[in-house]
């Protein structure tokens, strides 16, 4: 679809997000990969995506990857769920870039985690609808069982940053209930907002559960796909992070330091098509 | 901008929202204007609006009300909170036809049922931001004093279905605390998806303080206005509803019933350019 030549070394990494849960994602790739340049985009008009159809997420998807293809970037990062479970394929066909979702490396880390082959998943309507979880984990071990749980109401709740307290600890013990003493030995927080809830969940799970976060896991298979391709920078220097939106950047700005951990760089606005 | 001549009393009335919640003004201008055919388009590829800027929001409401002319309607309304805030006064400019917004017939009935002038607003924070209620308030009596609050989770929840319980329970009486004992005889419900927590609210508030749901006013008013300029509908027979969206006709089919309280017609899916 787009005529691209294979990029080098010194290129930046792109990464896309509905919105601003993808800088969970951002941060762990800044964690392992800290000399190579970034440009993040959010589609902060569009957010969210989890509650959308396939083909709007797709169309949605393909304009987020030309936008960061227009910034000159050596591969792509889906970050976000949703996104990674309808758009990946269609993207990687399209692309010549290499292109990451989160969805594989959070199933692939849970399948070499877990000790009784009993795993949970949970995610957006979009994400668990999909079942783009359960398919990665049986592509890899048929023999696994995935019981999944759409969480709708955890993104509001993270952007509006209740992430302790009895709100949240009410909240998850809801969606959570069904897989207590169900007998799972592993969780994917299966949506980039998720990790913001890591401590409610491990209390309200107890601590025998482990807890996978797919943005750990996405950074890693980032690191080895750029590393196998030759694409990883060289120079031993400190990277440059860019942040565009397509919406509300002083949003993006105040409401992102909760994802990233760290003041967000200036927030530039953009219009896509 | 949109060349159109003065509508008749057999042409349909046309509602848009951000996505769902307008469903509530609906069944409000359904009960009070049984006759009239109604056209309701929810925007839910592009849903919420109340954490959007507001050029962008303007934009989104220009295609809305767009798409609502092309099929002939001979009003507007305006059944979202953050869109009446950010655009009523341009609607009202580019279009012929008549436009209602949430904002004023909330206001004005809040402020002839406070007997203490002191008034609260709960809204997106998009709604609150843009102090579009106390400004309304102000220009009905600026004697009133108007205290007002953002409650994003709020959407969210009502679109989980979480109506009652321990949840919202929780998450309202957070919101709330500010409210309880501080003065206000009056609260106005500031977005269309507040009404279905009317009960929680009373719960939370106690039965002490008035709640104002701007649907039932909006209603009020659309009927006043079409009465006006002649242009109800005259005949004694049951209106028709066809309901419109820009994405996922299932989801709004199913997750409508909670805000309609009846079942939905036929959800027919639109692109919007």
């Amino acid at each position: 679809m787009v005529a691209q030549n294979k990029g080098t070394a010194s290129q930046a990494i792109g990464i896309f997000d509905s919105g601003i849960g993808g800088l969970t994602v951002l941060k762990e790739i800044r964690n392992q990969l800290p000399s190579e340049d970034i440009v993040y985009l959010g589609d902060t008009a569009r957010v969210p995506f989890g509650t959308k159809s396939p083909e709007t997420v797709l169309k949605f998807t393909i304009q987020n990857s030309l936008f960061l293809l227009e910034q000159g970037v050596k591969a792509l990062v889906i970050a976000c769920n949703t996104a990674s479970a309808y758009s990946l394929e269609s993207l990687q066909k399209f692309f010549s870039v290499p292109v990451i979702g989160v969805i594989e490396p959070g199933a692939s880390s849970a399948v070499s985690k877990t000790k009784n082959r009993q795993i949970g998943v949970i995610g957006t309507e979009g994400t668990i609808r999909s079942q783009a979880y359960p398919r990665a984990i049986a592509k890899l071990d048929a023999a696994v069982k995935t019981k999944a749980k759409a969480c709708p109401l955890l993104v509001s709740l993270a952007e509006e940053g209740w992430l302790e307290g009895e709100v949240p600890e009410k909240v998850l013990g809801t969606y959570l209930a069904e897989f207590r003493g169900n007998g799972i030995d592993t969780l994917i927080l299966g949506c980039t907002h998720y990790p913001l809830f890591k401590p409610v969940i491990s209390k309200v799970l107890g601590s025998e559960i482990q807890i996978v976060d797919s943005a750990v896991e996405t950074a890693r298979q980032l690191n080895e796909t750029l590393h196998d391709l030759h694409l990883k920078q060289t120079e031993n220097r400190r990277g440059q992070t860019k942040i565009f939106c397509t919406d509300a950047p002083e949003r993006v700005a105040r409401v992102g330091r909760y994802f990233l951990g760290d003041e967000i760089p200036k927030v530039t606005k953009v219009e896509l098509s």
